[in-house]
């Protein structure tokens, strides 16, 4: 049976990695990026990278599998950011 | 002795909780939120209110501290938010 614990932090899990495709589709559409933190993005980047190798030195799933998604997201809005400052 | 797999983890921790920090300094400084995603930081803050629970459940003071800091960070970058909006 499914512990209510575990679904709270399976819930938790889902909406941090999800939360980040609104702003990334924000992102391609509008390229604007004139309100983002470079230095977030920057090191939010890096710890969710982090998070996959720690997830992968443990072979957890859950880790891997919500943090691949966010470093995919989260590097598609840093690119988007850099691409800007650079073009100015 | 400190294992370098939880060294990992805690430095992704520490850097996906701090991140949000030049963020809402940037937010708070500029009061410029037009690039920010309100879907985003909707899901986003429920999900780390979701993870500070989960945290409290297993009594886990990493997960608890982490998150109450993101929560924190992440609430007031929100409010920013939904409060432009309000005033268009």
């Amino acid at each position: 049976m499914f512990m209510l614990p575990d679904l709270v932090g399976y819930l938790a899990a889902t909406l941090t990695t999800v939360s980040f495709l609104p702003q990334a589709i924000m992102t391609v559409k509008t390229r604007d990026t004139s309100s983002l933190s470079l230095g977030m993005y920057s090191m939010f980047t890096l710890g969710v990278l982090l998070w996959l190798i720690y997830g992968i030195y443990l072979s957890n799933l859950a880790i891997i599998a919500a943090n691949a998604v966010t470093f995919l997201l989260a590097t598609l809005i840093l690119s988007f950011k850099i691409y800007n400052m650079l073009r100015k």
